[in-house]
């Protein structure tokens, strides 16, 4: 048996308003006049002076707002690679990415198809980039994905939504600045915090759990009860426990997978282009048969916070589609592996899972 | 306010039995047939085939045994750093520690004075390292210390004990098998375990706490109570549960500090040459009036497991020799200030530690 040699983020910052040390970080990392930094922001900070004003453009240094309306797409990366290699003579110093985890997800994989040869889609799947990446920092701006320090970035390719898993995907650098996720919307607070507490009840409870994961876990489970149960954590330290709880949970899956709901949820956004966070919830919310306890807790989370989750979504659609997000969610079968075990392909039937998401 | 920019350790890989992996990791690191790796490990494992077999010896290679019957010394890092160069022509592809905190930290000084001009009491402090250390690998075969997961290594000079403190000081992979500590004495279980229970309270009553190092010493403290006090945990998980504990443990310190415990404990083994387990615990023992409800915990663990401290190590001494343990305990300012806040001066005098050492 071998065990996976987990690539942890190279160095993290923590603090309230640490990202004003954004410019003091890359300094160091400046390779040339010629060879930019590019800073990859969500479109939501258009026009935020807050966030905008501290980044530090120099030289040739790009700023590139993308739009996270839907999923990351391996298409996506390709063109923001290909108007790279175009505008800058040099490769670029560094990639920085200043958002959630789509954000996020595309820093790393430009980061990555900077120095791999090919499309974006080639590399889907587990250890398959062959070079490392170029320096690439990590700025969260919303927590719960774990996208920050995970070995993986999530896209949707033209056949399949799967990660590009590899030894380079982590950050170099993360900034974890917990001012910057104050004004958060309240439901996308609560969707992208409840990817958290998915991940560690789907890792919690799966077959690949060992006590390294269990321990991250478990702290990331405890830690996003708190933020969404208790009543008394005020909002600055809610929002630092749930950076820590992104986090936690996040490098809780270096020795666990997700689970069903993740299995599922790809699918939904595989044919719907349903986000990552609401689809969780979506799906979540009909697996009583799969994680009963933790049901209970979410549905006790999603009262207080008075979320409502839209009802019916696959209701009109074509078999066909329905089959769809069936095939692209049997596909990642070490999401099922770890849930149900290796036996997991007797455990599941296609049936079932049409009958599940009718009923989302 | 400047934030601390926290190196990680770059990879890790934990599993039982997964020590068998250190020969396929090395592999990729080698850098020629004349550079060799130095393996330093822990004498008492001389003899001891199921681990020194399992060290893969190579071209050059060289296994290194070091005696931890005294806490590790700068004069003892140059004299192995001196002994590297005159063997070697080239310098070694790398270091690797094998046993408890001591080797480790004697690992990971090495592999920085290996790059760095000087002695190693040159370096005791703050950032005072300059050139990047040579790839280390650190295996650690008891659990506690942290050593496998700081920034620091801590070192007895001619005038101080103080750690190397710097970015270059964490190893750049670590192997944690929970198999390699099962055949740790008792005591020594016992009292490394408190290094971490002991890191943990001080770290959590500290003034410097963050959110980050608070959710790593929250969980780092509850395994140790888990492991120390539970009777349902068998010894596998616990040997499991009390290496990530040393994992966390060590982690917390990223934003935190070790307190009045740690701060007296080195006085004593400045002056006494006591191990840093043992010394925590002695100390700990005194300490009513800064870590009350801790204590009763750790009094329940002792009681539990039988330990008998040792008494009255300090009562013989000259008045100039508690002096000294004095003046190394004040000189650690960052201990006290993270113990009892900026005016800690004021919060503490010479009379205090005085009955305080006497009474040990």
């Amino acid at each position: 048996m071998s065990y996976k040699n987990y690539p942890m983020v190279s160095r993290v910052v923590f603090g309230r308003g640490c990202f004003n040390q954004l410019s003091e970080l890359l300094e160091v990392k400046r390779i040339s006049d010629k060879a930019p930094f590019i800073f990859i922001v969500d479109d939501v900070f258009k026009g935020n002076a807050w966030i905008t004003g501290r980044i530090p453009l120099a030289y040739s240094d790009e700023m590139v707002y993308v739009s996270t309306d839907e999923e990351p797409k391996t298409s996506q990366v390709d063109e923001l690679v290909e108007k790279i290699i175009l505008t800058h003579k040099d490769r670029p110093s560094g990639i920085i990415g200043i958002g959630g985890g789509s954000v996020l997800d595309i820093a790393k994989a430009v980061s990555i198809m900077l120095t791999n040869k090919g499309e974006a889609k080639d590399y889907q799947g587990w250890d398959l980039v062959k070079n490392p990446a170029i320096y690439h920092v990590g700025i969260p701006t919303i927590s719960g994905t774990g996208a920050e320090v995970s070995r993986t970035t999530v896209l949707t390719g033209p056949d399949k939504k799967l990660g590009i898993n590899s030894d380079f995907t982590p950050f170099d650098q993360v900034i974890l600045d917990p001012e910057l996720i104050k004004d958060v919307p309240k439901q996308q607070w609560f969707y992208t915090g409840m990817d958290c507490f998915i991940h560690c009840v789907e890792s919690l409870n799966g077959t690949y759990l060992n006590t390294f994961s269990k321990s991250y876990g478990e702290k990331a489970y405890e830690l996003c009860k708190e933020v969404f149960l208790s009543d008394t954590v005020d909002k600055k330290l809610s929002d630092e426990m749930l950076m820590m709880a992104s986090w936690h949970g996040g490098m809780s899956i270096a020795y666990s997978q997700v689970g069903v709901v993740h299995a599922l949820s790809y699918g939904l956004s595989y044919v719907l282009g349903t986000k990552h966070g609401i689809g969780n919830c979506i799906v979540f919310d009909q697996l009583d048969d799969f994680y009963k306890e933790d049901l209970k807790i979410f549905r006790e989370m999603k009262t207080k916070h008075g979320i409502e989750l839209p009802k019916n979504i696959c209701k009109d659609l074509i078999d066909e589609e329905i089959n769809t997000m069936i095939d692209v969610s049997l596909g990642l079968e070490p999401l099922w592996e770890n849930a149900l075990g290796p036996n997991w392909k007797r455990k599941v039937s296609r049936t079932d899972l049409h009958q599940l998401y009718r009923r989302m």
